[in-house]
């Protein structure tokens, strides 16, 4: 295969007729959505727009996704896909930077769009999704399909996408993803999973990102079929995957604990279900526990970043089987799991050697799932790209004896107070198992004393009080007092991104800003 | 991955202990493997045997082939794997043509090696696998072990071997095939045909050839294990299923119908056998429905060749789910499937457009898996591949409406009588048929009126005799009468390469030499 539409070719040829895309009571067979493909690559060409053009996109998920993923595959354009949940200025950097010539958007969007339109750099065409026009000079999304099928001669090496990816610092960059990098992460995981033409995968995340993008992909590859729902509520994923019989899903752990507790949760028929494939950010146990009771399905989590196309690591189904009475099973839940077929991994010390068990260290990995580096950053790619084609992702995590990956810490994750390093996961997996939390995230407040201590905002399920004080002393009794919370915060919600992810970030900066203010 | 040793690292990493390697009474974990590999390299090294060295071999199979494939990975030698089958001047031409700087060989092919050794151009090491030192100034295979363990940097460009082929004219042609060819083959047939880490393959096919060597590497990839026999002998497999308990194996027509025939074939245990994978040359309906009875176990056909890695399609096991009630579920056992993941094909007609279905054409093929050319011969390799990838078989095929594949011959197998084209595996079908048959060929020979005539080269069945009448007549009952053999003849045996494929070419040569010596 050399392009991502060779994965739909690859159908059209032994089972055109098979449904691949359901969208509410649109249904879409293999050899319509390379036939729309086709047609959409002839439309952009009509309009002038060329190989490596880059197209942004601000859309919830719909069947419109295939027509993205595969039609620009076909034209050879590149893929921008943007986070809608962003800020006008931020999605006015990504366009600009990518220099996008397209930008094709739902209605819900078009005021951003209209924001951020006279400072546009680039965007020759915009393209609108809605049943009206939202200004003049917008073209209809149907109208790009009213044209000849027309398919570009690529190479595998050609840029599929720009995901940008926000770090932890400074502005988003863009990470260039060939069409190579995207279809050996398909390739491994399906190999490594083993995933068949039986298939229906729910795109339940955004598929703006590419955690979904890599299960819409694996799903492409081995034939399954793909529904989804516009964005993530936990009703919709009930009934969608009720309607279509959805065997699988890529989740994060925020969803599946909204899931976990939603009301209605046993009110469905959810028994086509066999894999939920979760990742983004760890779980804590008890979140996965009760998921496992829910969904009495499989489990598997990914671990990885947009940088490796994105998967690196797999925890797989026989990894989640818990025994009670071993406490060894209760602790591979924290594993990432090893690493997934195609891939090479390393944990490397601070002199650059492998690091011991047990030991934390930054991961490297290899692989050609591995990005081609940043767009327009080639002094932050070679930072973190060598030659060789080690790719150093600034995680922090430890390897245990059997080679299982444990997430210490994302990059800047690591909470130091009073010199001992305290692994926020582990403290949230001490206040997850409280009752009456619902969410909850950890992170390091500036202390005079200290440097930083460790903080939990907590958001409480309704209904369920608890104090600070009670819940510090229910931590004491899970994990060494050093660790504890020394003081929680109520929440009404935590910031997420798009992807679901809690925005450490974000919080962390509302209480280091008060200390700036007060310090500087 | 970017070598074949990573594939062995990858296992090395997540189950080190597990056995890889069964061979007689010696087993092998992966972690022993990797150790044996990467000893190898070091023992090339102190050799002074460096990075793309051409390393020849002439041995039967043993756990041995596993240093050879990994260890001159890691060393990032080239293997040459020679057929013993050869005279002794085409492997003098196969070692000289690849340039080999060291040739390891079985104590049985001492008077091969000592019989070339003077026309010898650029072999500077001679290793024996024996008890005894051949000649004076061989090295014994197991002080290459005896060295610090050694890693070549390497890149999946780099070839990993250099497999000769014969083709059907001329001297034979060496097909680089890179670590990118053979591990993209490996992914392609894991996910297509689902191999798990639970398999136990049988190499009973000399190990010396791709298809045995595609079989080894799938089996690697999704960490299974592997058990070898020296050579293929009935007996041998019976007792090595029953022993190793093997789930797979890769064997060719001509193997299976002795297998078939093999008055003990009941009497072992082989239930353990979950997947017979064959392929090489086409099977007759008959013979495979007397294997689907024997072995009661899912069938996989392979076609392909060693310029492609070699696989380029596969029937599936549901393919072989025969419907006595319907002819059409009997005519997809002639097919030898659809395009493997990661694989695009054409059947091309003469203006080089796709032939309709049911029309005869040449295959056409793309892929990672495509071999990188010629060894020495850039107009050969020119002749067969285009920039854009494509790969010109030379084999003819028609695609059904399904686009399964019908190779209705090989190269130059195709018989063409009084302008009619008469496809050869058509005939040996029929032939096949016949309950007296136990091997049958059928070639082209020469004919005055009409330029070719048909004739059926057949092995009997012991206590089974047929005339030639008898057996024409029966033909007649299955097709037409335009394409029944005018003539048969009984043979002791029928000459079959290495890889236990008939040669026709041989068997034309017997005929058309003597009717050139009479024409000419």
């Amino acid at each position: 295969m050399r392009s991502l539409l060779d994965q739909v070719r690859h159908w059209v040829v032994k089972e055109p007729q098979k449904f691949m895309v359901y969208d509410e009571d649109r249904k879409f067979t293999y050899e319509q959505i390379y036939d729309r493909a086709r047609r959409f690559s002839g439309g952009l060409r009509k309009l002038g727009v060329g190989k490596k053009a880059r197209i942004g996109v601000i859309m919830f998920n719909s069947y419109r996704w295939y027509d993205l993923y595969y039609g620009l595959s076909a034209a050879g354009c590149i893929l921008v896909p943007l986070n809608f949940r962003l800020a006008n200025p931020e999605i006015l950097y990504q366009i600009n930077d990518s220099g996008c010539k397209v930008l094709i958007f739902d209605p819900e969007f078009t005021n951003v769009v209209q924001g951020i339109k006279s400072s546009l750099k680039t965007v020759e065409h915009f393209v609108y999704t809605g049943e009206t026009s939202p200004f003049d000079e917008a073209i209809p999304y149907d109208s790009l399909l009213d044209a000849e099928p027309f398919e570009e001669n690529i190479t595998p090496d050609n840029v599929f996408g720009i995901y940008y990816t926000g770090g932890t610092t400074g502005l988003a960059k863009g990470v260039m993803l060939s069409h190579k990098n995207i279809l050996a992460n398909a390739l491994n995981f399906a190999t490594d999973v083993h995933f068949g033409a039986d298939h229906v995968q729910l795109s339940a995340a955004p598929m703006f990102h590419l955690a979904d993008g890599a299960m819409n992909f694996t799903i492409t590859l081995t034939g399954g079929a793909h529904a989804s729902i516009k964005a993530f509520e936990p009703v919709a994923v009930f009934q969608a995957i009720e309607k279509f019989k959805c065997t699988t899903a890529l989740l994060v752990p925020t969803m599946i604990n909204m899931l976990n507790n939603h009301p209605d949760a046993t009110k469905y028929d959810l028994s086509s279900l066999r894999l939920i494939v979760y990742g983004a950010s760890p779980i804590a146990p008890d979140v996965l526990q009760k998921a496992i009771d829910l969904f009495q399905c499989d489990f598997c989590q990914l671990y990885g970043m947009t940088e490796a196309g994105p998967i690196l690591t797999v925890l797989q189904p026989e990894d989640h089987k818990v025994d009670p009475d071993n406490p060894e099973s209760v602790k591979l839940l924290r594993s990432c799991g090893r690493e997934v077929t195609g891939v090479q991994l390393r944990v490397v010390d601070k002199d650059g050697n492998d690091a011991k068990p047990g030991e934390a260290g930054e991961i490297w990995a290899r692989g050609d799932n591995i990005m081609m580096g940043y767009w327009g950053k080639p002094i932050e790619t070679e930072e973190v790209l060598h030659e060789d084609g080690w790719y150093e992702t600034r995680d922090i995590a430890q390897m245990d004896e059997n080679n299982y990956l444990y997430v210490v810490d994302r990059s800047k994750d690591m909470i130091i107070s009073g010199a001992e390093n305290i692994y926020t996961v582990e403290v949230e997996n001490a206040v997850y198992k409280h009752p009456a939390v619902l969410e909850a995230a950890v992170i390091g407040v500036p202390d005079d004393r200290w440097g930083e201590v460790v903080k939990a905002c907590v958001v409480l399920k309704q209904g369920m009080p608890v104090t600070e004080s009670e819940l510090i002393e229910f931590c004491r009794q899970h994990i060494a007092s050093y660790k504890c919370p020394k003081s929680v915060d109520f929440m009404g919600s935590i910031p997420k991104s798009g992807a679901g992810k809690i925005l450490k970030r974000e919080l962390r900066e509302m209480y280091w800003k008060e200390h700036e203010r007060r310090v500087g």
